[in-house]
């Protein structure tokens, strides 16, 4: 159905398919299909739900929740084939992507009409359209410009049944039946297939600049970001980093940050030459005010890249330094941002787990990173304690137990703490209405 | 449940609460039950759920597409009781109410507060919050800022079965489940009761800035606007009134307009005093370029709300000309506008109907106003017809049958013209999925 060339059964491809980006967690496809059309990929969906075969949708692997892992086997589906930008449309700004095309892929495609897609997943270089829309993706600019769902204006989706329908259009504005467009938008593969998407594209902002800001403590930079947005500016990019992260990233890239600074701010913003430059103007002055030990702002492109270079390869950076990384993803009210990460510290201190914390600022989304010495029972146990420590405090401070990475394996177990039972017991009643039969994705979101 | 004093029974109350704004579409109550509270709203659902009875959720009524309308009887449930602002949070930016809450006192209590909430139907003083969430509500500002789905956050829901869940919460971020929030909105009261809603807030812009542009034909506004966004600008307001609205709404509001115009644009931004003035200019440059007749643009609040006010007045000015003025509301892409605005107007002259088009230019959302003389058989026959045109036309185009009023009764029977069998089956699974017994809002979306 996909062509002899794009069927992959050899053990070591099936082992290499069994896995994504996650550690620690595995399993085996029977097969793996690289389908190169909407007809192929229906076809190969039909024959799983004639046969009541599992079949696990993905793109890239670089899934961070164990949401593309077979765990119980069946057939991959890989749509890294379907990698076409079907079509730019400086006019309507918008594009039309196959799912296989790169996040940056697009954006390159988009800045060269002079558009821009907000949307910037730390793995942009390697993750796929088709995986952001699978995870609802978010990324450094999520404050000012929202995340993946709200640039989604149309799909094309095949169904369990193998039916093919398309949900939205090219329309901002479209109230005619349920909002399918934005339910498949971080439905982690479990609802259907999704072969094309129709994407929202804005001017391309005219300048870009960045800051960083040194504290001592992180309480101070947290103070700092709550009186950057009090003072009424929605800036593009208001990330940080614990010193923890400070030291590895230096190690890393030797980029000159200061190693005895408690926690690094970066902040920045894009629009007119004049207004980018007044907000990191503003925010600087904020961070000077709030106690910063030191502040430096970039008004080049370039120079602004550099800065967000020590944000970008913090994850490299923490890999690094130990064999096993498990990175998590939880999201708080911006208010109690200091509070969670502090709990953070305190729950790995007490089980004697080094942990690195870096993240979104300005929208209470945390990358706690815990860094495992090796793959030994007892840190296992103690990294699945903390987990769940971590999880039951976010949920306790109003938060979420995944800002932007999805639910995947790792953390359905907690998924009802969050939700509670009649909200899960409805979810799994949607999955239903949408696959019958449980072919999809089975063992995740909605199982 | 309710209490005594907070039950309507009165025929002549039975008569008003079987309709909305929509005309020539009545229902009638068997009764009409205003809830105080989430829990009197579960205990009248669990009831109505207990006994198979129907119950139509319902804001102000100010809906146009007999979405409200209690077609074959049952309990009407008014949420105005519930008018509450809970909480609006400056540092989070965000704000959490009751449904009954109109949408212009949320944006005075944003207001308040050095905040801003995006959305404004033309019913904004009226109309409330939870009927905005019911049909996904857009306004004048959908190109910059978006639609009601794009700044709620989480809602609070009473489910058919009675059962109250919570969906999404304060976070930007937060991937937790499918994401129901979204597919709530726009559902118009067929798959739960929203009792509560968290919504996203913005900083408020320093300064707002609006234009007036008169073109002798509609095509030069059309290739204005498509000029003005290729430019690379994305301004707030860009809305246009064919010669027809511009007539009714001089003899209404006596503005001053210009009568021997074809087309009216009015144009306008907001930012910092600086960011909006520049933009207002060039679009006023790009309107000269274009071969406008004239142009006036205001740099004070109070002037620019004189311009916006003719727009804002359109619909009133059209139903004091004609007994009945059936408002439609399709959309499609913007390069098409002009071709849809003239095939509306082949179609009605050739019914022999009066029509005015105005509309959202910059998001393709347009509103032609079938202006009858008289409700008799001939002239609603006429109407249903060029109804069924307009919506053919709108659908060839590539675009909706609703834009921002919803399906309710009246456009359910096209609903299949623009979805595909498949697509509209799937829709009543999902409604199945939320409503078994089919008692929230029957014979309307989902059913």
């Amino acid at each position: 159905m996909v062509g002899e060339g794009n069927v992959r059964s050899h053990p070591a491809e099936l082992i290499s398919f069994g896995r994504d980006a996650t550690p620690l967690h595995e399993g085996s496809a029977d097969v793996v299909a690289l389908p190169g059309s909407t007809a192929e990929v229906a076809a190969v969906v039909q024959v799983a739900n004639r046969r009541g075969l599992a079949l696990i949708p993905r793109g890239a692997g670089t899934n961070l929740a164990a949401a593309t892992v077979p765990i119980g086997g069946g057939i991959v589906m890989s749509l890294t084939r379907m990698d076409q930008v079907l079509e730019v449309n400086r006019g309507e700004m918008l594009a039309v992507v196959q799912p296989g095309v790169t996040t940056a892929e697009l954006g390159r495609a988009a800045d060269r009409v002079g558009l821009f897609y907000p949307p910037d997943p730390g793995s942009r270089e390697t993750c796929t359209i088709g995986g952001n829309i699978a995870t609802n993706a978010g990324g450094l600019r999520g404050l000012k410009y929202g995340v993946t769902r709200d640039y989604v204006l149309g799909l094309e989706l095949v169904l369990a049944s193998g039916e093919t329908i398309r949900t939205g259009g090219r329309l901002i504005k479209d109230v005619a039946g349920y909002d399918l467009t934005r339910l498949i938008v971080g439905s982690e593969g479990t609802l259907g297939v999704v072969t094309e998407a129709t994407l929202a594209l804005r001017p391309r902002p005219e300048a870009s600049t960045t800051g960083v800001a040194y504290f001592a403590e992180l309480a101070h930079a947290a103070a700092a970001v709550d009186a950057i947005l009090a003072f009424g500016v929605l800036p593009a990019t208001l990330e940080f980093l614990d010193d923890v992260c400070i030291g590895v990233v230096e190690d890393y890239a030797g980029l000159g940050l200061r190693r005895d600074a408690g926690a690094l701010l970066l902040f920045g913003d894009d629009g007119t030459e004049a207004s980018a430059r007044l907000c990191v103007e503003q925010m600087a002055e904020i961070c000077r005010a709030g106690g910063a030990l030191e502040i430096t702002t970039a008004s080049q492109i370039a120079e602004a890249e550099d800065l967000l270079a020590a944000r970008r390869c913090t994850l490299p950076a923490l890999a690094r330094v130990a064999p096993i990384t498990i990175l998590e993803d939880v999201a708080v009210p911006r208010p109690r941002l200091v509070e969670m990460v502090e709990a953070v510290a305190e729950i790995t201190e007490k089980l004697g787990l080094a942990c690195g914390t870096f993240g979104h600022a300005g929208d209470g989304n945390l990358h706690p990173t815990l860094l495992l010495e090796r793959d030994d029972k007892r840190a296992r146990q103690a990294a699945e304690q903390a987990v769940a420590r971590i999880f039951a405090k976010a949920i306790e401070l109003g938060g979420t137990i995944s800002g932007e990475h999805g639910i995947g394996l790792t953390k359905k177990p907690y998924l009802v703490d969050q939700l509670g039972a009649d909200h899960l017991a409805l979810l799994q009643r949607v999955k239903t209405a949408f696959d019958p039969a449980g072919i999809l994705n089975p063992a995740k979101l909605g199982s």
